[in-house]
């Protein structure tokens, strides 16, 4: 296996020319190998419709190669310029409360209008051609953060026109739509399918099969938006294809675009998603502020492996943005604890990345982002995140295998489910995402390393504990794995709780063949009315009652079943707290042999190839198992050699 | 007087015609006599224009009334099929943000399109025709729901156009609509009729007489669209007709509505109201969440009493729709505790139910209400709740008397008075329902039972203590019905305090002949800012300075008047807190002879006939005048035979 | 100087013409010189298009006129009539989100729309030629209000298009835009003026460099609304001409308005901003509910004074509105504390105010302002802010030097400021009026009397200290002022953080000539995340790191420089909180030789003329050198004379 190693996002467009070979040269020193450009670069590469102007990135891209750099090269078609918009007037996607999103930032096109598709398709066949066999190239990126700024759902004409499409195409017949969606309640019968409306603007809430079929379109058009690139691209290229997705995006299914790619990549910004997209209370948000959620960007690092996608044994994945210091867009953006961009980058590497690039080279003093940090300063001076980078690329010359390596634990995790419990929380706290990385979490708690597994695995065979919280419908694969998997499997609560159709099974939920227990009721709740349980901790947010002959291992405190076993199989039948979710994980961890510890405060491990590292996330020195680590410090043990590579702090 | 009995709502539509028989058998089996059908039928009944299908509802209609059930046939107004609006494209409300409201769910209409009040009176005509002489329907609904989803106020151009037209009947010159809203005020004098807007997206607010005028249109046109339905029903039958109202909407006038029919009835959902729709806390929330607000269905009981109007010395009213389980509706969803559906009933029919029915018979595994428990669960077997309602169904026999009766004390609520304080709040936590309600609880917590009654009350003799709580301007009927009476009046805060022009008084309110006090200035309080009162307790949100020449029974702590009393009339310049409101209460009831006791935590109790019900609606046993009741518990004494009938908690 | 006189603001158009001579002699009884009228009243002046009706306004004029009093006379422009829509359909302003913003109410009228700027003109002119020679007209207001209610940013038809207007002027080709705006960032590269929209509904945020040219041309296009006017009105009077501002409104640049108008005003509520525009929490808001924040008005003083501009040695302004009792239109409308009329009024005269006008006369039963208190009742009576408005007349008798004067500490307020950190706040609390109101309260809590300075000043020679917290861009004028000056200077944070075309200048902020000092990374806070000050208290909000050879006085906690110091100036790394403003202000007053003292609680003084006001904001009495105070309390000492006019409380 190749060693992992470092890249930087570049924007030759937005520098003077004559400062490319010097930046290119910066770039190696600091122990850079990688560099993506061109991604947002449409209206210099066409400034006008058919005006192409291919010199500068010629140049550029030549500059950058000559100094050693592989370059990834990126399809501007987040970026279309503002003549596009005169040339389709209605390719805007438009909102839920029907008003228009309109030029002037980026990603203002909808999935479904069929003009800009095709605009999209003529310039990456434009770049292609010219690039495709440049030697410099040694990656494409198609697009930029699928879904950013909420733009998968569209609420277009262009989307109505093609949802009604998509419906024709999997029902055929309006009868067997009516059906499947239970159109006879309130007499929402269709009598054509041009009769269909987008899901937005009801009265009150809309039928959720019917939102949820608009997810899934709205998911595909994503995907064939996707696809239509990567088929042009591979006409002409034989690099491998890359998308970079965003963290906590689940509006579209990553595994199914991840499907028509070479890698998946993630733009990770630690300190952002913890102001922005964590669901953690202000104390941890206080304690962390500096150096991000201790488990976000393991999770997604896990998940995003899994959406690269095992090929010939290998599941290629990488950071393609790493936060390097201050950015401009959380709710507040405070500065990284020296040593954190060291840290995140040494995380990532644990995990398996194949490349950790930073975003951005140089900070840009204009524009949108103009106070999101880069490696360097405004005034060219090297920043903190750049002395670090620099730090992290010596440091990574001492590794001599990283691969990831499969984990004992396994955890599903499903696009489709987000998407179902968006439509129907029944409760308003109940989140798919939350509830399965609170069950990550729980796992990170306890030291081990984990898996991410998609609805379609059909093989197990790897896994002393496979989980599955959450589940909106079995997939026919997972339901063939179960029965041939020899370990312990985790379920619940609200797995298999429809059917594909958004209804409730005729035999309710969980629906295990052999395993005798029903969902007869559920029940939200709110924070101050948890359920507990009597082996301590509770059950909060959800809850659920069943009927079962099998043993009940643990009840809550009113006497209703908690947990139920039979033999390798588990149900939950609740959302347990932090408490409850630790002990219980423990248990079934122990019970498939996976061993455990108990990770306190901001202390955090991840095995990888023949090494162990150890990271401190918390402000705070901590000690674990005798190592002490300072605040934001690392350590990085050879299990194979038996020694420190990177000693712990002193 | 004939014994309070059970119903259920049910869908045949829903299920196998071959599954009927055995529902209607199961119906009876569980002691319940009626069962509502088809108001959401419509596109099974007229699947395309004037394509009518009788058949399978002459069926159900058969089957059930076959079995011994009395069938409630529902118009299906509330949910016309997708083909009406590609007849009648405009035929959908608008929000007040100018958005249309879609097709999609349900009560997608605006009451004031004319074609589509066309098309409701057409399919009421043809349904009355075919079933108003069938034997086993004994009751007929209008639509559903009037009101639900905020489905009152619409600003379509239907609407605007309507209101016009309203205007003009109302006000016959331009020049008396100016002077009656004091147009001159900012230059808003309109020079005709059709410059006349609807009130919304104004740039700031508009004025207060201008939104008054719409809110009485807007609830009038409820009264034109369900009067229409009314005609034709009676023309073709005999049976009483029915609408069932829902939980704190105020945005019609329900007594206006309910002079149409024969019976009132409500929808009651305890747990849903409580999260849904309740002014308390989160403390309060918690300690009830599984058992309801223990004061808000007896409110409604007591309201709808009144709506459904004295008609030969009887009011009839039912519930028509009584939460079996937990629903889907609200932000938290809770399981009820066991034993709380059956204090439902009881209480329902305490307070003169002659009708508590369910919804509904089975939970539809489809569509919006999956997650909505039924009598029975999806898989066709008994609920918790349909358990306990076979319970009550068998105790109920005990009864010999559930006559309501009149109370000694009458709190006066008035829709127009709610919608006066909508429009001018004042202090944005002045609310006009929250204050009557206060009031009531007050009456609650001292065990007194309590008649609502309209504003065009003209006779107050059979009353001990009448109370006015922020009424917005005297009616004529009851200033008639004041001079004769013998009682003690309560009046105030805001009690006559504006014009039917929603203007103040040229001499100050209240505006009481004989009764020398003026309201010279108001002022309207943050939560922190409430002004204590001398003998404890303080006023909250609203307090008014008075000028008066009567007996100061009360100042608050800086010397201002709080409670002005001369003769039989207390005026009360403030709205109280629970503390300050339960000891005027108190007072006034002494003085008026009305006997009180003091109802701890969830204890309730409800005098009728001549029983008395006693509840706890607690979820911790309590104790109250020696009778000890477990949580969820009733208990009724018959107190002419001076026994229990359902005895205490042992 | 002539001595500070009282005003009232009155509508004879609301009233019987058979009371206004009644009402006139009631204002002069009164101590009443001035009135104003007129300003909502062009539905009587002309009900329907070019029918104009002048006789009850020169009977209204006569009266008031004849009866002693000095009338200002407002053109009606903020409250066209409901024709002139009918008219110019497209006149009104649209939303941010795209609706039109409606007539009903006042403002009804976007800035750039040129039917209705021609429609003001022409009503101004004829008001101008009717009234400007008339002997009772003393002076003039233009419109009401500019920016109430949110009025500045259209987002119309016709803003789009003057907006491009005002950009081809100001960048004269579309490349000189884009690269001023660095628009190749994310493709936003234009290819012509026509391309570029106003920056509302974009995907995400805009561009923050269009942003701020939408800013500007939106003050400039109040500026040049209001300029119409003048040079019309100039045409016929030579009576002063004055607008009335409002509190806490930065949407345009007062100053520029200010630029064309001979007397600036403003509206006083303190209580209404107290609830609805301040940024101090419930604590404070319960203990000033019935005061107001005691900074907020003198605040505003010193501000309008600046707006009013020095001519001829004299800054001339006005309080045109000033609260005399509860109010309408806040959240919360509490009653004032009795007294508190009278110490507003003091204040007002204190800062320099001309004359003290207050809103309204009587207090109109009808329309949307009937809670709003005048100094009579609905009825006529007088209220008791009439009573104290009344004392307030006779005890200004006394005064006989009410110059206000310059003060030797000026804090620089820039409007285009607010509007940058607006479009580019980088942390959710920054606010640009909540830092620059943050350092005035610091300097008033040490007792020191402020000036406020436009960005404009060219001379800063009669200070001793300047500061400038948050500028973000240096004027030339400043800068060369700042050169010259000799006296201390305390500058940041964020001051000089970018170029006039909204970027980070090349060299990095603050960018002072001779002051090594780099600002290469910034930090925003959640408010937990505050950075501990060595010497106490703590940046909260805002810190930045400095790169310096300059000497630090102080750093943070860890390590980072806080205060940079080279002779005179001071910069100022962060944004202190409440106890390190104190003590940071403390230190630069002591250096520049400005004495201070410590104002505890409620206590606030003002010296101006030969006097000094002592005012106790406080519901408690409060006691200061030696000096006790009732609540609401003043007292007037004259310095020359070294006697109490106006004695403490006993």
């Amino acid at each position: 296996m190749s060693k992992p190693e470092l890249g930087v996002c570049y924007y030759p467009e937005h520098w003077p020319e004559s400062g490319w070979t010097d930046d290119a040269a910066r770039m190696v020193e600091m122990g850079i190998s990688w560099v993506r450009i061109g991604e947002f670069a449409w209206s210099r590469i066409e400034p006008t419709p058919g005006d192409l102007r291919w010199d500068w990135l010629d140049t550029a891209i030549e500059i950058l190669g000559e100094a050693g750099l592989h370059v990834v090269l990126g399809t501007p078609t987040a970026t279309p310029p503002r003549w596009m918009v005169d040339r389709h007037p209605d390719m805007l996607a438009v909102s839920k409360d029907g008003q228009p999103r309109k030029f002037g930032s980026r990603r203002h096109y909808c999935f479904s209008h069929l003009g800009y598709k095709d605009e999209a398709k003529r310039i990456t066949e434009l770049m292609a051609k010219r690039y495709g066999a440049n030697p410099h190239i040694a990656a494409w990126q198609t697009d930029n953060e699928y879904g950013c700024h909420d733009t998968i759902l569209s609420y277009s004409d262009a989307a109505r026109a093609a949802f009604r499409v998509w419906l024709r195409k999997k029902y055929e017949t309006i009868d067997a739509l009516n059906t499947a969606w239970g159109n006879v309640f309130w007499s929402m019968e269709y009598n054509g399918f041009d009769q269909v409306d987008l899901p937005n603007q009801t009265v009150t809430e809309p039928n959720p099969a019917h939102v949820m079929d608009f997810r899934r379109f709205s998911s595909d058009q994503v995907v064939d938006f996707n696809r239509a690139q990567c088929s042009i691209l591979r006409a002409y290229t034989d690099a491998p294809i890359i998308h970079n997705y965003m963290g906590r995006i689940t509006d579209f299914d990553h595994f199914a675009v991840g499907a028509d790619l070479d890698i998946a990549s993630w733009d990770s910004y630690p300190l952002g998603f913890l102001e922005d997209r964590s669901d953690q209370g202000e104390d941890f948000k206080h304690d962390y502020q500096r150096q991000g959620d201790p488990d976000f960007q393991a999770f997604h690092h896990d998940l995003y492996r899994a959406v690269g996608g095992m090929r010939n044994g290998v599941s290629r994945w990488w950071v393609m943005e790493q936060q390097p210091g201050p950015v401009n867009w959380a709710p507040y953006n405070p500065a990284p604890l020296p040593g954190m961009v060291r840290l995140w980058t040494w995380e990532a590497v644990a995990h398996g990345a194949e490349v950790v690039s930073y975003f951005r080279w140089r900070q840009a003093p204009f524009a949108q982002e103009q106070m999101h940090a880069g490696l360097l300063r405004p005034d060219g001076v090297m920043a903190e995140g750049g002395a670090e980078a620099a730090r992290v690329s010596k440091e990574l010359l001492a590794l001599d295998d990283a691969d990831a390596g499969p984990s004992s634990v396994a955890i599903v995790f499903d696009y489709a489910s987000a998407w179902a419990w968006e439509t129907q929380p029944q409760g308003q706290d109940f989140d798919y995402f939350h509830l399965v990385y609170d069950v990550y979490r729980g796992l990170r708690r306890l030291g081990v390393s984990v898996d991410i597994v998609p609805p379609s695995c059909d093989d197990l065979s790897d896994r002393a504990l496979v989980i599955t919280p959450g589940l909106f419908a079995w997939t026919d694969s997972l339901r063939a794995a179960m029965k041939r998997f020899e370990g312990q499997m985790l379920i619940g609560p609200r797995t298999g709780s429809k059917t594909d159709d958004f209804a409730i099974p005729a035999s309710l939920p969980p629906g295990i063949d052999g395993f005798d227990c029903k969902v007869t009721a559920v029940e939200s709740l709110r924070s101050s009315g948890a359920i507990d349980l009597i082996d301590g901790g509770c059950f909060q947010i959800w809850r659920e009652f069943a009927e079962t002959s099998e043993t009940v291992t643990e009840t809550g405190s009113d006497g209703h079943p908690a947990l139920i076993t039979k033999g390798k199989l588990t149900y939950m039948a609740g959302w347990p707290d932090d408490r409850a979710m630790t002990r219980i994980l423990d248990k079934v961890c122990k019970r498939a042999g996976v061993e455990t510890t108990d990770c306190q405060l901001g202390y955090r491990r991840r095995d990888f190839g023949h090494y162990t590292l150890h990271m401190n996330y918390g402000a705070k020195a901590v000690t674990h198992t005798g190592i002490l680590l300072s605040p934001a410090d690392i350590a990085l043990f050879d299990n194979k050699a038996q020694s420190w590579i990177i000693k712990p702090s002193p």
